[in-house]
């Protein structure tokens, strides 16, 4: 197939998504060129508009059109609640359960000291200059339950205590080593009625 | 969060890969904003330049960047050999296998009735304009072992067999390094019935 590096250089590309091999890279490239280049055509405008126009929200670092998002913009949401979480998609698994309606802050990732990931790394001085605003009154830890998880809500949790702010972990229901983006939404609800302070 | 309609775009046109549902196309959008903005600039790419350069070979089918794929254009190929597959990737596979030296045709698929795909649909009409060019002295039937694949090649075998040129099926049977014992039925039903002598 050496005569066709346009097919390769598609073949490699799409193998940049994550979960996707060799074997399924080519059946995405062959199906695309062979059933639907409308949908190549589409895929490709709507990557370069997403890298374009998607930044992240200056306040809580969710993805964002607009400077502030929808959420920290909104007025029916309770400015004294603060939610922490490690990635966009755990926000949105949190917040479609409907029992939360607070804000939120989403962290770049884990702390993960053996990584070299430290609080710079995920955000930790934006989130401290976010507290000394004030208004917060209780802080919702909401990272997952993986040791690197557990540590990171345990080091935001003494940051919060510090500043004299509740801080409370999610609880019930979340299996251990599981991962909120993959949890479903009654498990979730469960998990942030319950909360406790941490 | 419907305040980043360029990350709903991206999830929607992501889903159009095949395998892909909702939660895989939120990974993918997530994972390229979050830490491959790089990656998504050069999917976008690689699939704009394969839909405007990758086009079929005009005389086997095949993807191809010129008129004629480097197949089909090679003197080092067998033109009396004509292989029959069922799409690109099963021309690839077989070719892998570095045992067949002639060339290739492409079908769009294989006959469905009950789908309304008939003759004209998988590109019969240009095979049949090939094989009256003369030159071709075997017609080797390589598609799938499947009611639709059998049903193709049974329809082309006796297409090239009107025409006095040798059909050939290729072998099915239990796989090289198989155990007879985890093979399916229908497999060893071919391998007794397509026995050879020792």
């Amino acid at each position: 197939m050496s005569d066709i590096p346009a097919l390769e250089a598609l073949k490699q590309a799409l193998r940049r998504l994550p979960g996707v091999g060799p074997k399924s890279a080519q059946r995405m490239a062959f199906h695309l060129l062979e059933r639907d280049r409308e949908g190549a055509r589409r895929i490709a405008q709507a990557l370069s508009e997403a890298v374009e126009r998607v930044i992240r929200c200056r306040r809580c670092n969710n993805f964002s059109e607009s400077e502030l998002c929808d959420i920290c913009s909104s007025p029916r949401r309770d400015g004294s609640l603060l939610c922490i979480v490690e990635s966009p998609s755990d926000l949105i698994s949190l917040d479609q359960s409907g029992v939360y309606n607070g804000l939120y802050f989403v962290l770049m990732g884990r702390l993960s000291p053996l990584d070299g990931i430290g609080p710079e790394d995920i955000g930790i001085p934006r989130l401290e200059a976010l507290l000394d605003e004030g208004g917060v009154k209780e802080v919702v830890l909401a990272t997952n339950l993986t040791v690197e998880g557990e540590a990171t809500a345990h080091y935001i949790g003494e940051l919060v205590r510090q500043r004299n702010i509740k801080a409370t972990r999610i609880a019930y229901g979340v299996p251990i080593g599981g991962e909120l983006e993959y949890t479903d939404r009654m498990t979730l609800a469960r998990a942030l009625s319950g909360r406790r302070e941490a």
